[in-house]
């Protein structure tokens, strides 16, 4: 980890102990030039970064802010990491439905920039908060990359393997969100009724180097979940 | 504007002129210092700016690539720039219901951070892409900040009006996501049936300041409404 990683964190650390929210002040940069004994370079590198994620708003000749995100029960679509990060205050449980080597679909391969004959495997779970169901989640994971992917693992996280295990870098994703209604059959998986609103979104999980390696398709149930989105201006850039 | 933010925007008129795409390379650092007659810094900054805004990525020892935005059709929920600037490529029309002061409701106050003795404006609008209904917006302005509001601007783009006119610098947002029934109100608006999937997005604008100054509440027609947003890894700080 580089330094001026380590005193993000450090910065992060110091918002979550003290419970700070959107809108409160953190220490002056001397303040925490001094703190964490570093030089300014390091602070405003820190600062930067964690701007850039929406963590923070520095407003000139004021002083440093906390920008809010976690908000208990959203789901926070600008995080890649995973449900039981996001959502750490509940139980959350998923059902293996089905585990499996497919060939891709032209959307699959399309996504995940492969061609016909790259199998890829196939995940289907249910997933559930505090044991009511939550999600249908289907994945297909491109098999150059997770070479390996068992029932167990499917039942646990997911994203904890790829990161620990298999050391996967994910740097980024992109949703696709758009709600309609439910056919029978995810009905029936959602204990809702055919006709009850769906919201269905498509991901595309990205590594460090710009490589997709996961599409996923989520069916939510429309009363277990909500989405928490932030934006920044880049307006000057734009005009 | 700064030289940095002047090299952004060249770089992202480059992406624009010869409409690169998701994963597509850029000249390197060397070639854009070159091409730019600037400091190996200035682009640098330039490079990072436009990546914290998941414009671009950048692969140690590769090179540079482009990140997909711009999905026709796609409500991209990162940018604050209103569906005039985002939807571009349709013809989008408004029709103001209601444009009066009121008083703040609790929810109000708290979003803006006012007292219930502060008056905001609110209006109500429908709008309209292609000549379809596509939403019902509801919106709450802080007078404070927006001192002034009528009809014809109402009619035409209050984000032009605040940003041009008003010279707001309109930073950041936060969105909260749901889906629901409509009811019968909101179903009649919407030209669709009671009890069909509604999505609801309520919004706060802030200014660089972090003065939250705009709650909006938005109720989408779900077939007309598809939404995009990026998401960016900020595990190293997490863990």
């Amino acid at each position: 980890m580089l330094k001026y990683e380590y005193i993000a964190k450090e910065i992060m650390n110091l918002i979550e102990d003290k419970d700070l929210r959107q809108g409160d002040k953190l220490p002056s940069l001397d303040e925490l030039v001094t703190q964490f004994e570093v030089s300014k370079n390091t602070v405003i590198k820190a600062l930067d970064e964690l701007q850039s994620h929406g963590l923070i708003y520095q407003v000139r000749g004021s002083g440093i802010f906390v920008r809010g995100r976690r908000q208990k029960g959203y789901i926070n679509m600008m995080e890649i990491e995973g449900f039981n990060s996001m959502l750490r205050e509940f139980d959350l449980t998923s059902k293996v439905l089905e585990l499996k080597e497919v060939i891709p679909s032209e959307t699959v391969q399309e996504h995940l920039h492969i061609d016909a004959d790259q199998p890829v495997y196939y995940l289907k779970r249910l997933r559930y908060i505090e044991g009511r169901i939550f999600c249908i989640e289907e994945s297909y994971f491109d098999k150059n990359i997770v070479m390996y992917l068992n029932e167990q693992i499917a039942e646990d996280s997911v994203f904890n393997y790829l990161t620990n295990n298999l050391k996967l870098q994910i740097s980024f994703l992109d949703h696709y969100l758009r709600v309609g209604k439910l056919n029978q059959q995810n009905a029936v998986y959602l204990e809702l009724q055919e006709g009850d609103p769906g919201i269905q979104v498509e991901s595309i999980f990205y590594l460090a180097n710009g490589v997709p390696f996961d599409y996923s398709k989520i069916i939510y149930h429309y009363e277990e979940s909500q989405f928490f989105i932030q934006g920044n201006s880049y307006y000057n850039l734009m005009n």
